[in-house]
């Protein structure tokens, strides 16, 4: 049975103890209102690892002012049900004033990688996605740590944290999961109207596009970006944030594609703002 | 005896078995050229825990452009036999490139805590502290580690961080060891010239003169610091670069003094510059 903890004090000594018995422990930080995507993480973790944590946790701080925050889906019974689903052995789920007393003074900045793409949109996005997530690898002290490859620039980011900061963990990505027709599995997409859920999935048909186009020798980066937007516009109402392609995962703007890159997208619907990628070339 | 460990990969997998096997493990930061101050430390854990763990890296980054980083001295051997003469079990002792493959590009900022005194005075300084000591904790995993209350903005900004970043370790904060004439010990002390050395020891009788005008009844700030600075001008030859009073482990100036304070000093004498501090109230 899933057990969910609330205190940084209980999760301590649950972790102190599992790790003293031998335990290897995979964790999927989350946001709550889990989908197929986050379920395939976890099973992967519960297929890998002894112990499976899981968190749910809306964190303010990567919030703009602009942003979901309040709107944010929560709906944990739902959600223990889900993990329970798949395996999951624990749920950290504290409260916001269990992880942030008081607003952090000493900071982590996410520095150049968050000047690009989803961090140039969202600024001081990924300074509060790598400030909770340095505080759960604390507290959760897992051997390997699952994130999506939607979120490839978190990804990246996070993998850069791992580094920098020396923590022991592994870090595993995981392949997006799909609707049926193609629409990437996202907590945001119960924001779309009935008519922009059919346009949805023309997102991932307007990547594979610009994939055809890579594969077919086209190595211009203007070239498919064109391409792409013209698809979004003439397939979706929605209104492009970003087409863009960069190097992965140093995320550095490419002319021309040379090595490893990723086309990103960012669509804004009525209320929905979907995010999607394509990582292409190795 | 006492064991020298060079890679991060060595430190992680002793601290795992020691952790595995049930040990506690004491850590002492530092960057060398240990004197009695940090035996001192090194001695408390050594009684306090299984297993104690220092580690010996002259960090970059806490240096400025124009600091003594290329002459801040470096003995591996005396140091490693000091080390042995209080028990120490390992000394952890990367090279630069090791801690630092590369120059971090998540960040670690020490925030507000760090634009009051040596923060002020030495810009970038304990962002380079926080950076390592940070990275130091993700390797050797320590349940308790020393830090010495000479360097007390410092002391109070790692607990900020420990507090902030949700590290599962205790922080231990170590009285100040002096010599006989009361000079607080230090690694800088070397660079003072043989008449310096004898006037520096009023560094400590002026704290200890405002303490006693404390003592007396006097609350204001101001009052104490003229005293103070008017004492080390009349000892000695050293230029003040601060005297200042500040709540603790706040640090906010205060005017008036309640409650927890602590009263900082740096002096520049000919080539080295020399702190000291003393906490008064509670």
């Amino acid at each position: 049975m899933t057990k969910i903890i609330t205190s940084i004090k209980e999760m301590r000594q649950l972790t102190n103890e599992l790790q003293l018995q031998g335990n290897t422990i995979g964790f999927v930080p989350t946001m709550g209102a889990l989908h197929d995507g986050h379920l395939k993480m976890m099973a992967q973790s519960t297929d890998e690892n002894d112990v499976t944590v899981i968190s749910i946790f809306v964190n303010p701080l990567q919030f703009g002012p602009n942003e979901d925050l309040a709107s944010y889906p929560r709906d944990i019974d739902a959600d223990a049900t889900k993990a329970q689903s798949v395996n999951v052995d624990y749920i950290f789920h504290p409260s916001e004033k269990e992880m942030y007393p008081q607003n952090p003074t000493i900071e982590v900045k996410a520095g150049r990688l968050a000047t690009v793409l989803e961090g140039a949109e969202r600024p001081g996005h990924f300074d509060g996605v790598v400030t909770i997530v340095n505080k759960l690898f604390n507290v959760v002290r897992p051997n390997k740590a699952y994130f999506g490859k939607k979120d490839a620039q978190q990804l990246a980011i996070i993998e850069k944290m791992v580094d920098d900061f020396n923590h022991p963990i592994k870090i595993i990505a995981v392949d997006i999961v799909r609707e049926e027709d193609g629409l990437a599995k996202s907590s945001r997409n119960i924001y779309l109207t009935e008519q922009e859920r059919l346009e949805a999935p023309h997102l991932f048909q307007s990547l594979r596009l610009a994939q055809s186009m890579y594969e077919q020798g086209e190595r211009e980066s203007e070239k498919l970006i064109e391409k792409t937007r013209e698809y979004i516009e003439q397939h979706t109402s929605g209104n492009i944030e970003t087409v863009a392609i960069y190097s992965y995962p140093q995320l550095i703007k490419q002319e021309q594609i040379n090595g490893k890159i990723f086309i990103s997208l960012a669509v804004k619907f009525s209320k929905a703002r979907l995010i999607d990628n394509i990582i292409i070339g190795n």
